[in-house]
Parts: structure tokens; C-alpha cells; sequence
């Protein structure tokens, strides 16, 4: 079986966004966008800063295949929101890997 | 439906260490310990250093709640795997939070 692939954004916005607006957007986008499996994302409230150096919120999303991540990238409404997005981080880490599960997520 | 809880961890591993070995003790620790729900990783050999900040790996846990989350991570066998996994790395950041799923993981 081919291995999913992940796409893992780690961010720290900037002072005075709104995040909600944020979410808005990529909810929008992934929700338009079938080629997109799944999409969990996550706010880290209570970790130590140090331990997360900053980073607030996790976004992570799961394609079927690398060819479906790649073709996510480039297409127009990711390229557009990216640079929405961009504008509102102060920092991110940008992770995109074939998954390998040890235990796999469903039961 | 509570939400699932997530336990994220990117880092970069020291030069000279055997990931391989790393791995195999993540591996046992994740599968004696039903608390775990499931588990990925993956490695990224592909995206530009600037985007990943050095970042070579993610490993992905996922709880069924907040509460399980706890309870693994205070786990005597946690513990001791955290010890030397910690020194096998060069940098790491740790990520928890509650997971919002937009698109759910089962289709």
C-alpha cells in the first residue's frame, strides 16, 4: 500500500492577528479542495515556551499520496492563501514527509 | 465528543546517532502502551532546510484525551525512553494540544 503523505505547518503569529480569520480561510480552502484526505489542527495553550519554542498552533494535513500534496501546493487557492498566510506568521516550520504508522489511526 | 488530544514532537538528531535504534525504541515503547491511540512519523529528505529550520523528523502521537496524555507522559517506560531520547537529539520542539478536526482522518 502507498504511504500517506503529510504536510505539518508549525506557526507563531504575529502580534494583533486574527486568528480566526485564519482558520476561516484555511478551512475554506481545505474544504474546497477534495485532493486534501484529512485536516487536524490544534493550539497549544498550556506547554512550557520553552518546549515549543514559541510555536502556538500545529496544522496538519494528509494527502493519499505525494503526487496529491504536490498538486495541492501549486494550485492556485493554496498559492493565494499562502501568501495571506505568510503575511499574518511571525515564524513557522514547515515539515512534509510519507508517513509511517506504527499504529495506525483507525481502530 | 471529546476531542482527541495530540502530542507532537519535531526534532534533529545529533550527527553520529543510529535513528534506526531510536525508532525501534519508540516503536516498543508506543506498542506496550495501550493508552497510546496511534502513532506516526516520518522523516523529510526533501523540503528546503530554511522551510523545515533543520527539522529532520515528526513523530505524532494521539490520545483520546487530555487525560491519557498525562498518564503517558508521567509513565515510568516514558520516562526512561525521554532520557535517551533526549540525548540523541540536537534541537526539538513539542507541540500538545486539543486536535480540531475540519476534515476527520476516516473517511
Amino acid at each position: 500500500m502507498a504511504s500517506e503523505f503529510k504536510h505539518l505547518v508549525l506557526v507563531k503569529f504575529k502580534d494583533g492577528v486574527v486568528v480566526e480569520d485564519i482558520l476561516k480561510g484555511m478551512e475554506k480552502l481545505v474544504s474546497e479542495m477534495d485532493i486534501v484526505k484529512s485536516f487536524v489542527w490544534g493550539e497549544d495553550k498550556e506547554s512550557h515556551e520553552m518546549l515549543r519554542q514559541g510555536f502556538t498552533h500545529a496544522f496538519l494535513m494528509t494527502f493519499n499520496s505525494k503526487e496529491d500534496h504536490t498538486a495541492f501546493v501549486s494550485h492556485p487557492n493554496h498559492v493565494e492563501f499562502s501568501a495571506s498566510f505568510s503575511n499574518a506568521i511571525e515564524k513557522a516550520v514547515l515539515l512534509d514527509f510519507p508517513a509511517v504508522a506504527v499504529k495506525p489511526p483507525a481502530a
